[in-house]
């Protein structure tokens, strides 16, 4: 079943984005976390040590989990391409969870996802 | 960080448990899926395969995945003891993640813990 997994919502024309040249670090594995991010455009890999995890695109999430359990951050995320990306932190996390239930189940999916496919790669 | 992922508030005297017997099998890879559960007493381990995730005790929830993203059961569960289950319906997770985000955002916490120590198995 398709899921909807699109956070285009979060990169609407009033909310300040930040940019990568192709080939930038977002952050690395193991850095201090306190925002999530959205791709508003461009293509970024999220790696743990050399192996790739999954190459996201326009209106994906990442960065989530290190905001969710408070640890440091779990891979590394890079530009493939020249990215934009809006940041949204732990507090307007923490309200979009809260306010908007649609928003933490997207979240699960994305979450959900993920595991599947590290399942299905090493199961 | 020690996270609060205990869902005990939902095993309350006056909600029906589910028994299984040791051994048993409380849901097969591959099986549709239309509850969650959460251990009220007893051990349980998810398989994929041959392989075990992971073994979960009293007040850990599993089986979300499935309601989260209508997939069917993306692993085995077993009882290694003999388990009482609280089973959550699907509608019961939605109301409980639209009525208290702390709910939510636990069940995040679950689910990024898992992706957490799988990585760190395969990374």
């Amino acid at each position: 079943m398709q899921q909807d997994t699109s956070f285009g919502v979060l990169t609407g024309n009033n909310i300040e984005a930040r940019s990568f040249k192709a080939g930038g670090v977002i952050f690395r594995e193991g850095d201090v976390a306190n925002e999530l991010f959205v791709i508003k455009s461009g293509q970024v890999r999220i790696q743990i040590g050399n192996r790739t995890v999954t190459e996201l695109g326009q209106e994906s999430i990442f960065g989530e989990m290190a905001l969710i359990d408070s640890e440091p951050r779990s891979a590394t995320a890079t530009a493939i391409t020249d990215v934009e990306l809006v940041p949204v932190s732990e507090k307007q996390f923490l309200f979009l969870v809260s306010q908007t239930p649609y928003f933490a189940l997207k979240v699960m999916r994305v979450l959900a996802q993920r595991l599947r496919v590290t399942n299905k790669t090493f199961g």
